[in-house]
């Protein structure tokens, strides 16, 4: 409802029906929504009614969420109004997508597992500095009866009507970007293919792809398809954001260290790629020859995709470039840290390798959550770095392959269940709020029932 | 999720899939808290973003909704945080069968005049003390877009394949407490004889369908089913909760007043009524008897009703005894007062004719309110009580025909797209806690989907 | 520094020092603000601190205060920002003259009995519901060393250079408005006669002279002056406040029901009284002529009072009449009620004996405050009503001598150390707010130090 | 009332009378509370009163203050309960000597530049984010009304009869640490020579008395006194706090660099100094005579001091090398920094040259507002270091001369009318909080006005 356009495509290359896909779909998001409210009420009313746990109010740290952009709900007090009306503590809203509940369905195996994951979450401390799980509130059974239905896949169709799994949908920037185990493997089952997509760019969506959820579901993934666009790289070349239409072949040399540094970053992972050119009208010959020339040079192919104007025929190199490397054998996937590392080693590999940061600074706040992590025996977990999608860094303005900079590590969260630490760099934030003139007032609903502004 | 025990009846009395029915059903609670949340998340957006509409941040009284029970949301200050994070206020959640927009859905014809009505919301007061709407937000389109789907009927089935509509929850203690004018005209057309429910006592559900549904859809009810129970009677009688098994005809005597007075409302509408008896298997020849009798007295015929036992055969009595009054021409509906009436009139012709009140009392705020509301043109609304379900009076312990008590309104809210003005009476709260054990505790999922303890 | 004018008189009745008694004085406000301060910050360190007492922090009933008109601290959230920074909980300031402290001061007999008095407070409940007074937090020494000299009566002088003494200002509207106990009992030591204020009309000053400090110190006053204007009576007969210069026969005769009516309330407990009319220089004789009537009517004698433009000499008239009363014998003082009615037939008492009133509405509030304060056994204690001082009624527009009315009572306090019960009547508020234009503006002082605009 | 123990001395040498010093005194810290507190509320009422300045709620950076330790109050929100009760924001109180107006009353020479000075404070912002302040709010006159009396220097007197001036107090943790110009002022005019405290170490109250108040007042320090006790350089070395009255020569050696780098800081400012050891019963002469020989290396002489056993006669021979070096003329002063650096050049002048820092960290918010202060014309100021007392680091815990650390900087906030920018090192705060027993649990007052338990 606040920037204009979903997150289901566009041209020949879109999933149906996109209305549905873009409003409530299945209801999945409601009920991960609702399941994680439960939680919430029955934490606070728990402590209302005796608080036989001894929690700390001030230390329950299981926010509520909305599945709506809302940054008034970011920092509030609740629990006013006297006895009757609960107990008075700070708390706030993230969005739906990073809740910690989004991430357990999507990395859950089965029913019996989502339970497991969900009794696991820690929602508070007591006082004495314990934590305080969704399983000693007894909620897990109620929460998984409420994600009953969400934690099947959906099934939707291109416009080719060529089957598509949309399954979860935990952002990138702010969580671990990838779509359920479930959807993946029930893929895999029932195709000879299965591509599966990790948002935003490599140094986000693949990563975790690579470092959570391959980790956990035992995964191995026999190519990579990097996707890029001449449009992209010149506005990593500099270019002001109102003039990429125009060609300027300077701008896209100038943008490719970004994009040389994201085929690192795969590379590392042991895994061939392809990087996919998404073709827009204006891009001219010399402009897509210089990127071919590039990423040549550093031995990987590329293919041009023009599936948004042309459908499935448009991709048709892109998918024998894929093949051919899939078939190749030459996939050695490996995470990037080892479980045993600690913490502050996991988070300072993913920012030194990936980002290619200088080191990592580290609030009083985060150095105190991460040595409570590491006591309370989750050190062997996975991090999950929240970060920028517009930069390397945590700084969205250093676009290209910026250098010499540290990431600032503003806070940590533990996410028990999901089964990983929560990292939260720069000023990221897990609620977004809606720009000044939201998308929502130009949506409209005819009296037919035919909506508009959607897209 | 905090009382066992759903609304879709029991024994051979069912509809189903009961489960889907209690847990997310179609989505359409879902699409109304986004619908609401959005409107919340777009006013406060507009007075981050430069507040044009000059709204006094302490007058916003769009009120935020979630669907559960949530006492630690009712007050709330929202906003906190700095400048970037939206304007601190004082705000509260209530659940969401309480919103307006529950009420907008129910009570609009088609979506042209949902998104007309959801547009008179009035959501906050500017710095001079006018009224701000959705409208002015611009919100109407997308809230109706989110509602699309929404606002068509739900056709489910009793357990004998007999289909039935369930569509809309405003409950009849804290809304207007009766299902869609969609869902209601929809059945109209498809059926020889359309039964509909109101929730609760005559003095909640009834009164408000008579005096807000039927009066906005113009609709003319034939013929009123009033459901009795004789364990309700001997409640009131005095009975104490645990002991209503037991046979006690004194009781069930002394608790018919209550009964007379639901008689005496509702033919104070002038629709012909049969008193239909909910049979259990404790009641007793004798109890029945006395029940019958007194109705026999004030011209009214009793129905035993065994459809819990029987299914659809243990419900032919009333059934032929609903069809003869639906067809002896005797009603003649007319709402307990006129739109003319000033809204203090008409709160107090509600607590006067239909609870038996001698008088009413008003806070200063509730004072101040109605002043305002007739001031800005509103003074012609019909008014919604909200009022404890346990009594005729406003004080939940006052049971069977309760006399000389005065009704006390705390406060009153406009809801103008919906049509009415909202009055709360004693201590009736628009969001409900979860009790010491809530009913979430032992709902739970088997490995392999099976819900259990949910009812 | 909200409005112009302080309270030590003008014209040629005033005492001196006048800057000083109208700024810091002799510091004695700051002593009772740090005292009260004190309390408050050692019962939220006592529950971050291991909380050994059980104390439930929303039921904490001890307020803080600051000497300023500050609306902007009535209603706050108090202990945000973590576990570090308190506990999260409501709290709110008074102005420093409704203190439970300067009630305190002004009641004790000495060091000894103030100790003990402040040890009684009443600071919060625990969570069985219990009391927890000030001496359980161990705070009532350290408070007393903040009061020693504090509780010392302060000598000044009129413009004349007789002796006064100033001591001690709870505000006769939100407290029990008269000056100390040990004040008076110094000066009845030492003079023939000794004249005390008591704050406001005679519905306050007068009813809490009498019925809370005569009652605890065992006072028994011989005579009482009540002061009258013929400006007063004017506009209680109808005058619009700016055109009270105008001489207007009619008005004053309007107005004496309001005199009338203090004349009686004096009466009911038996002291001989003298009204002193203040003279204004555009008084004419017709005006005073009509009120020296209508008192001698009532057998009471008028004595003109000309001391602002006289000094001493303008009010040898007065000081006769005085002497005469208190010599007289007459006087047969009694309180209104006595200590063993209930609270709520001594609330009910003055507002039918002193104000007029017809009856009393209780709020829910206030009735399950009494109720509790009855149950804890403080159903003995006089009760102290905060209520506005333009009208005999709650409703400051009500003037003249209004009938047919009743008395709102919002919420009740226990002052168990003062040893009354506060009740709040109508709209008054115990933290005023600046208006508009604050005197402070226009408030200066000059490289010299001469201050101006201080009156 | 925290922590036992005043700041007048012990022994024979201490200043009279104690109490009252410890206690309300001559009322200054009253008055500076009220005068800070009047602006507080006139800041809010112009805001609720219409805020014809446009002011932004959100930015009102003028915290409330209380003479109190009192943890509660450091994070609130204020202005709660609706439109009559003032603007919802976040607020916090300091403690009273971190006032701006404190250090105000401290660095104005007279009562004109008070106001001058009172008038600059910046309150808060508007809209645009133009400063807002004290004089456009026309507060200045009032305050400094309230003021009057506490710009002048109160004169008390040792145990012995000698004449001593003491005003002011601002913390020189939190605040800039001396006493007033007037005072510095008052006492070089009467006397030979003018000793004055700057508090706590030569790397807080003795940076600050140079870098601000001699920068401000134009004064040249002739001699520095550099307070030195043996059991300090033991804790320092290492000992156990319990243990320091045990001999250990090796620990005072290894505690020698801290004095070391207190001596090389006052070097750098161009003063002569002598070290003055205050002597404790228990030290012993090896343990003197090592302290000695280090100060003789560093070519500065050392004299003990007996004051607090022997009176005056115990600090003769200090007076007499204080006397040789100020008499001696090698006294060439000089602040560590010029106007012209920028702020952070300043601070980082302060934090390597003093302190002994490799560097500083800035969190993001310190480096916007020093930003936006260098922008609103700010950067000629001086900085006004908050920081711990008990390390030349912002860790406490870092003793002796610790090395290779960074100082972070999590704040920064102007105080434009005193005249620095107060820089907030570390976990430094502003507002203290009670311990587990506080001190104010032993003080307590005798029936006849004996104080007890202050000390």
């Amino acid at each position: 409802m606040g920037v204009k356009g979903g997150a289901a495509g566009g041209g020949y290359s879109q999933v149906v029906p996109m209305e549905d896909i873009n409003l409530h779909f299945t209801g999945d998001f409601h009920a991960i929504t609702s399941a994680h409210m439960l939680l919430s009420a029955m934490v606070d009313n728990h402590v209302q009614q005796g608080n036989k746990l001894n929690i700390d109010p001030r230390r329950i740290v299981w926010k509520r969420v909305v599945d709506m952009n809302d940054r008034e709900l970011r920092q509030i007090v609740v629990g006013l109004g006297g006895k009757a009306h609960g107990v008075p503590r700070q708390d706030g809203f993230d969005i739906t997508v990073a809740s910690e509940v989004m991430a357990i369905l999507c990395l859950s195996k089965d029913l019996h597992d989502l339970k497991e994951r969900l009794s696991k979450i820690i929602v508070a401390y007591d006082y004495s500095g314990n934590p305080v799980t969704a399983g000693q509130i007894k909620a897990q059974g109620a929460m998984a009866a409420l994600l009953k239905d969400a934690i099947k896949p959906n099934l939707v169709q291109t416009i080719e009507n060529v089957p598509a799994i949309i399954h979860g949908g935990p952002f990138a920037n702010i969580a671990h970007g990838c779509n359920s185990v479930v959807a993946t493997k029930t893929a895999m089952r029932l195709a000879d293919y299965t591509i599966t997509e990790a948002g935003f760019g490599a140094d986000l969506g693949a990563e975790k792809f690579f470092d959570i959820k391959c980790r956990y579901a035992g995964l191995k993934p026999d190519a990579v398809v990097l996707v890029a666009t001449v449009r992209a790289l010149k506005m990593h070349g500099g270019m002001n954001k109102k003039e990429l239409a125009t060609p300027n072949v300077e701008a896209v040399k100038r943008g490719l260290p970004n994009l040389e540094k994201h085929i690192e970053n795969v590379q590392k992972y042991g895994v061939p790629l392809v990087v996919a050119i998404n073709i827009f009208a204006q891009d001219t010959k010399e402009e897509l020859e210089v990127v071919r020339e590039h990423c040549a040079m550093m031995g990987v192919n590329v293919a041009l995709s023009d599936v948004f104007a042309k459908g499935g025929d448009g991709g048709i190199e892109l998918a024998k470039e894929v093949v051919r490397l899939a078939e190749s054998g030459t996939a050695h996937f490996k995470p990037i840290y080892p479980d045993e590392m600690s913490l502050k080693e996991k988070i300072e590999t993913v920012a030194r390798e990936i980002y290619g940061a200088d080191g990592v600074n580290y609030s009083a706040e985060a150095d105190k959550a991460l040595a409570e992590f590491e006591h309370l025996g989750y050190g062997k977990l996975p991090v999950c770095m929240a970060k920028t999608q517009y930069s390397f860094s945590d700084d969205q303005n250093k676009l290209g392959r910026p250098e010499g900079f540290k990431i600032t590590i503003k806070n940590c969260r533990i996410s028990a269940g999901a089964g990983f630490v929560v990292v939260l760099t720069g000023d990221i934030m897990t609620m977004p709020g809606l720009p000044p003139v939201p998308a929502a007032e130009k949506i409209d609903v005819s009296d037919d029932g035919i909506i508009s502004g959607l897209f």
